[in-house]
């Protein structure tokens, strides 16, 4: 059983990090899903949603990681303490997925120097400032570069979530699951209708 | 400022509720969202979230409503308690969302009686069963009657919140959520492809 730890903080964007556990939640026979916050506790999305969580230390570091964006990212880069043990979460993780402008969170740790990623295009001037070592794409649903996935803004999320399951149990298994939550699944990372 | 208030249980399934409450949350100076369970606390998603909650006592009666579905629909449709609180929580209601099974919850109220409805097409026999004096439509991504919205499973939930925001504040407003969330709306209540 393989931990999918999906990482809050207060002014997360909810559907950013619920439409991906939503899809890693249909096939609970080879992920447990987990909720993490840096020091636990009550954690209140930007749609005023309150959601418990447990602390950053709990985690299993061998965990997959998603980390959603949202209005809370624009303090969250500048805060070194949440930077720190987000670095350090991320170090022994096989995976890692970021939606909208959790791209900006995992690129302040460096882990996305001079590796390809994308993010929201209504915030890309933002992502991009905060880390120019980053190889940004502007025009992308999701990119996967290594054992990296980012996606763009919020919904975004859901196709590359899929498409993450496509690439490590088959294509067969992620329409499946797009079926099951009759959700009409963008699977090509290319296709990208929101960009400029 | 109108109270849209989310219909939360045990085992409720997470994007049934939180992909409606993502659109609803991007018109924050129209609605405040909040989310309430029978008795309050803390209520745990079939994908593990856990999220605190207010109990149905403290909901304002004239508040809007939505209710998703999920596993735990299964036993609670049985649970005379909870049945006859949500028949009373929607006796006052302008606007009644359903998603999923969610529409068998409401429809064991009697509230739906020789109205139009949909729901999960996986589901739809148990559903039919639940309450066959409702007029129940196969074939439908969502249906409206009167002030009382249903949707098909999870993901259509999003299409019908659009539509829903369409019907009272225009398409212009409804596209531009759509947009925020990079999310491709199927804007065509008729449009079914995971009908048989």
């Amino acid at each position: 059983m393989t931990r999918f730890n999906i990482i809050l903080f207060d002014d997360f964007e909810t559907l950013d990090a619920l439409g991906p556990a939503e899809v890693i939640g249909k096939i609970p026979d080879l992920y447990h899903l987990d909720y993490y916050s840096l020091t636990g506790g009550v954690i209140t999305s930007a749609q005023n949603l309150k959601i418990c969580t447990r602390p950053f230390h709990e985690m299993d570091p061998k965990g997959y990681l998603l980390i959603p964006g949202g209005a809370g990212t624009r303090s969250l880069v500048q805060d070194s303490a949440f930077i720190q043990a987000l670095a350090a979460a991320t170090r022994q993780a096989p995976y890692i997925l970021t939606v909208c402008t959790g791209s900006a969170l995992l690129a302040k740790t460096g882990r996305l120097d001079n590796k390809q990623a994308t993010s929201n295009k209504r915030a890309f001037d933002w992502v991009k400032s905060i880390r120019p070592a980053v190889h940004w794409q502007e025009k992308a649903r999701w990119v996967v570069d290594g054992h990296t996935y980012s996606s763009s803004g919020v919904s975004a999320g859901i196709d590359m979530t899929l498409g993450f399951i496509s690439d490590l149990h088959g294509k067969k298994t992620a329409q499946e699951i797009a079926d099951r939550i009759e959700y009409l699944w963008n699977s090509d990372p290319t296709n990208d209708p929101f960009s400029p």
